[in-house]
């Protein structure tokens, strides 16, 4: 008894053909295609790997996109100089700091810049407006990952109405966006965390179990109902060879991809849940590729909603 | 055994102690009291009670209250102007349009009086930005019925953090923001709704059970987990007699009060609960007199804010 797998890059390639031919009726009528602008700052490895990715489906899909590099050296002021053009640039409909900022920055830094993005372009649904507009269920920028997570239930016929769903983790860029979501769509919602008590026993009271935490194989067999839907939006890169063998032990493909390359991709989720759940999201290839789709759809939602109102 | 009373007509007390010295403490440095500006449109009764309240709560906490009225003729545009005027008001420094409008000003006028007052004056806490830094956990002013309801559960030694918090009904100004000020505070939070299954038996799974959906009685003792927190957010006035009489039967006090009135005003928690309930918040004393006080704790809050800010 293996789990239905929930692919998300099947889910993220129909959405993408979905969204070319309304690319290129935008570019047709404004004149340029919808503009997405990126700004790294510094030089972490991970988000190196994010942008160009971000940069390379945008440009697959038709969006001029634009990387703006500041050094890690670089002053929180000057990085709001940056936002602040984007801000008024008529070609970029949709803003991205990249996360991590360099700790040099400060404490207060990613609130502030977030803060400063202007919300019609806040394409990562991070600002306090986008963010209260979906808790009014109102038309919003949401973020990408948990808007992601909806396509992939959805387009993959699991039903969120009437479900009881658990969300493991609290984030504001996750979990609490996610909540929000599957209780606008009729789900019954659970929100567990750290501090919750048999967090086992809740998790296995849901039909749809969510985790966001980012601990690799943490969520094991007593945590699932059997005939579960479990989405894994938990992504580490581990390196420490016993973990990894605790998740893909000596003699599994993946074991065998670990000795090819030190270090291995792993979810939130067991690999022994597949044996109990009724549909799994896979690490990688589950709600990774949905997140980057959904930055596109909001680039062109943003870019539309602009053009309509007298912007671009 | 019976349950321990939430009482909220004590703890109100308790706060608008607290507050009259720091009201004083404002109007001596400010020159001038903290300014609540009201705004009533047409002729609602229970709204004309309503306002009538908070106008006399607020004059006895030394605050200035300020009454706008407007014809249940009036005009969007006309209601607008009156909630910019008092945006731009230096005495004013929170706005309150008292729910619901006419049903003439159209379905969106609610949403985009709302929205048009200043955030810094939303003592409603309404606005989108303000729903947005409730999400974040940042500094906001929150609706006031949902922050009256930690207040007495806080005051009253309930244990939030680590239990599991049960919130019937999603709505953007109790349910919602009642779920999120849970959450902060470390609770398991799980939001029902109408379309939850089996709600008896998910409201039994709660350490702390709150329902807010106006229906009287509708929670009853097959709902509450034995020692459990109940409060009751509801309140409803009925005149239905076999309504009040599954409530409150006669020989009860309670009946004869409807007897002489015509009407009783309920909560959503039948009495029967008292007897399995650790504690219980009644109607009316419970939750009610708190959504007023924290009214007068949030102007006093955006006053301050205000003032700091250069306002005023």
């Amino acid at each position: 008894m293996a789990a239905r797998v929930l692919d998300g890059t099947a889910v993220a390639n129909q959405i993408r053909a979905e969204l070319a031919p309304q690319v290129a009726a935008f570019t047709a009528r404004a004149g340029r295609p919808p503009g997405l602008g990126i700004v790294l700052v510094g030089d972490n490895a991970a988000s190196e790997i994010y942008v160009r990715s971000k940069l390379k489906s945008a440009g697959e899909a038709g969006l001029r996109a634009d990387l703006e590099r500041l050094p890690a050296s670089a002053s929180l002021d000057a990085l709001l100089a940056v936002v602040d053009r984007l801000n008024r640039s008529d070609a970029h409909d949709g803003i991205l700091v990249q996360s991590p900022l360099p700790d040099a920055m400060g404490p207060e830094a990613e609130r502030r810049v977030f803060d400063a993005v202007d919300p019609a372009k806040d394409v990562d649904g991070f600002h306090p407006i986008n963010v209260g507009r979906l808790v009014q269920n109102r038309d919003a920028l949401v973020a990408c990952t948990p808007s992601g997570v909806i396509e992939l239930l959805e387009r993959s016929h699991v039903t969120i109405a009437g479900a009881h769903a658990v969300v493991i983790g609290r984030s504001d860029i996750v979990g609490k966006p996610m909540a929000l979501l599957l209780l606008h769509r009729n789900a019954t919602v659970t929100i567990c965390h750290s501090r919750t008590k048999d967090l086992p026993a809740v998790a296995a009271s849901a039909d749809i179990l969510v985790s966001a935490i980012g601990r690799p194989g943490f969520v094991t067999k007593p945590f699932v109902k059997p005939g579960a839907a479990v989405v894994d939006v938990g992504i580490t890169s581990i390196a420490d060879r016993e973990t990894v063998a605790r998740m893909y032990p000596p003699g599994t493909k993946r074991w065998e991809t670990y000795q090819k390359r030190g270090a291995l991709t792993v979810g939130d989720v067991h690999p022994e849940v597949a044996e109990v759940a009724g549909a799994l999201s896979p690490v990688p290839g589950g709600v990774g590729p949905l997140t980057i789709v959904m930055l596109l759809k909001n680039t062109l939602a943003a870019a539309t909603l602009r053009v309509a109102g007298g912007g671009g």
